[in-house]
């Protein structure tokens, strides 16, 4: 789902092209998870063929701002994590 | 360690007064996860009987920062997801 959200935060996008980028993902991932919850929108174009896309709504685009702020401080600090780790080892004889 | 996170968050406290407000706690998280990761600094304080602390460094008061932002925005929204759920639901026949 943190992948969708990502993907979505610039714009809306087809499942066809989210599908070359997020490997696994499923249109009920899309419905029947994010729209359901809010997350996402679906707008069904009445042309041939048809065309549908998915967008954030404003929850949607609050729920990947507040998830961004913590996968950043993890990619931020996961160095300092691994050093921390390692001098605890090395002062408790692991 | 989440609650650990938020209980800590406000100043150094010990093992005692943590393990009356969080189920399950044990020393082994305060020590051998989040000391080791970087988290808590644990300080021992020579007298007797002896003192043990527990304090969050500052990049355990970040990541504490950083869940706040994901935990408070799950808060704020959880009763539009629960009505966004029920729309969907009724919209889709379920």
């Amino acid at each position: 789902m943190i992948l969708i959200l990502f993907s979505l935060v610039d714009g809306p996008d087809r499942f066809n092209s989210l599908k070359t980028r997020i490997e696994g993902i499923s249109q009920l991932m899309l419905t029947q998870d994010m729209e359901r919850d809010g997350y996402v929108e679906r707008t069904v174009y009445p042309q041939a063929p048809v065309k549908v896309e998915y967008e954030l709504t404003d929850m949607g685009q609050g729920l990947a701002k507040a998830v961004w702020g913590l996968v950043s401080w993890a990619d931020e600090h996961h160095e300092t994590i691994r050093a921390a780790r390692q001098t605890y080892d090395e002062e408790n004889g692991y």
